[in-house]
């Protein structure tokens, strides 16, 4: 259905006087719904950068599609943030140190991928992911010899592999890094990236391994300032459901990415029928099912088609301390080949 | 009033077959009553760690009593969580990276003190603070000469400078790092802190530089499992206040050591009277007041005489980038010498 625009008003009048005179007895058609996404996006603010990151992206693709010929993957990854202040103080969080998504990063990086990787700010990087957030201090990595700062020997010979990886992965222009931090910021960001990368069609893949807020505080009903607490009070919180994006970024935004989604949950019972309920709810090609307890050594595929493809670390692999996304990339990779020939005939 | 052990029950019969009962007609004594802080540990587990940690804070403690005679300061440093379920995938967090905590514990390093830092883990650390958490990547600081990492020479100087300080601190056991991540573990590891800095008495300095959340979930209360959306639904959290603990750590943990805290608010109209009414209600001894939007260049130092004094960085020390700590440190060192003198008379 076409929306009707408000300027359109219908006349239905026979008296002269009232000629230019609404008839309120005709009932206007209805307007069209706008959509819980499109009220979202009405009623909060884009964050103020967004034009840059259109810029920087906008290079990107353009690079790739002219130079390069490089399919190229969106990561998210790390944990929204919703603010429960305008001056935040307070925010509600979701766990996620971002492992999933730097780490798939590198395995796309080496797989000939081209990587957009849209992260919390201060989550982990792809290849320092294994230098920070460790119980090491930076400075532990360091020694002094003869009046100059040296890599502690220990850790040399390992750290000379992983910065080969990493500049070959910068100088070769296959690794943008984006960052954000609270919901919003991530919604728009988002919206932003499907629409610029509807330009390389099926040749993009979203890999949605972010761990979005389900609920979110409406900026309209922020506090400006930092929520008092009351003497022997209580803090009741009121949340609203964020709207479920994933459907229109199939629908709308990129309609022939290829596009797979997370489910995390902590309740094996459930796992595989949420992740059906995603699947059918947002009609994308392939739900990645994990458990917070056992996400490093198992996760499950889900198909539109109803079959589930447990993919887990052998026993010899979690000895040697290999990453389960060095299994899942390949695998996803193959999906998207193969949705890539599909789309192609 | 002194608590009645609950042991002591009085026995009031002349019947011999009644000898051992208990009369219940005489009401015992009322036992003293709970304050919130008891209330508090009674229904909440003690990390698993906790050992742990007092045998470290012991043996630091001992070390520095018997051979240094060093002072002692508590830093403690970012934002403490709330968890919303047991398998925390969602928590509610408080602003902080941990810049306050992390510069002051350099500060006082370099003072002659020895620090126990206790913070939220991944925030920010004394001396790698300057090289983790900037939008430089940890492998953007390396650079590849002769099939060897190297320190990128841009930063080898300035990073060569750090890495003596952090080595010293080290080196002199003059620094300890202790991580917590949500409120009941920051609550349980100051108590302990308080406790055992009992020893050095007047010596022991409290600086709470964290972002400890005023409201929690108990643990009674939070659901075992990942907490479900349901289909147009909102969340309500309903939180309960963090029982004041400052009153206790002066009142009976640590009566003799000094206790500086922070007050931070993001509007300067209540700011002065937050900090009053935080000396009025612990009775420790000193507040500094500062606001999220100055508080790199001024904070307000509130005294229970009523008296504020403001430090602010000049027009030059802010062109030179220096630390407002360099400012703080040194003006609290000198009311703990003050401190020190009167109780020692």
């Amino acid at each position: 259905m076409t929306p009707r625009s408000p300027q359109q008003k219908t006349y239905h009048t026979s008296n002269p006087v009232a000629e230019t005179a609404i008839d309120r007895t005709i009932p206007d058609l209805p307007i069209a719904q706008l959509s819980d996404e499109d009220k979202y996006f009405r009623t909060h603010k884009a964050p103020p950068y967004l034009p840059e990151i259109e810029q920087q992206v906008n290079d990107f693709i353009e690079y790739h599609a002219s130079n390069t010929g490089k399919r190229i993957v969106l990561v998210t990854s790390g944990g929204t943030t919703v603010p429960l202040e305008n001056n935040t103080v307070r925010f509600i969080d979701n766990f996620s140190a971002g492992t999933r998504g730097a780490t798939s990063a590198e395995y796309f990086l080496e797989n000939g991928y081209a990587v957009i990787f849209l992260h919390r700010e201060f989550s982990l990087l792809p290849y320092s992911r294994h230098y920070s957030h460790t119980t090491n201090c930076f400075l532990d990595y360091m020694t002094e010899v003869n009046n100059k700062v040296e890599i502690n020997p220990d850790f040399a010979d390992e750290m000379l592999v992983v910065l080969r990886k990493y500049k070959e992965a910068k100088e070769s222009q296959s690794l943008l890094l984006l960052p954000f931090t609270n919901v919003n910021q991530y919604l728009y960001t988002l919206k932003l990236m499907a629409i610029l990368l509807q330009k390389i069609e099926n040749k993009a893949l979203f890999y949605l391994a972010a761990a979005v807020s389900d609920f979110f505080l409406p900026q309209s009903r922020m506090p400006h300032h930092k929520i008092q607490s009351q003497a022997a009070g209580k803090l009741i919180i009121d949340l609203e459901q964020v709207p479920k994006f994933l459907r229109r970024l199939v629908d709308n935004w990129a309609p022939s990415a290829m596009i797979v989604s997370f489910k995390l949950e902590t309740d094996h019972l459930i796992l595989i029928d949420k992740a059906k309920g995603a699947l059918d709810r947002y009609q994308h090609q392939l739900v990645i099912g994990n458990l917070l307890q056992t996400r490093k050594k198992e996760v499950v595929f889900v198909h539109p088609d109803g079959s589930e493809v447990w993919i887990r670390l052998t026993d010899e692999q979690k000895a040697k301390d290999m990453d389960i996304e060095g299994l899942i990339i390949p695998a996803v990779i193959k999906e998207h080949s193969q949705w890539i020939e599909k789309y192609s005939k």
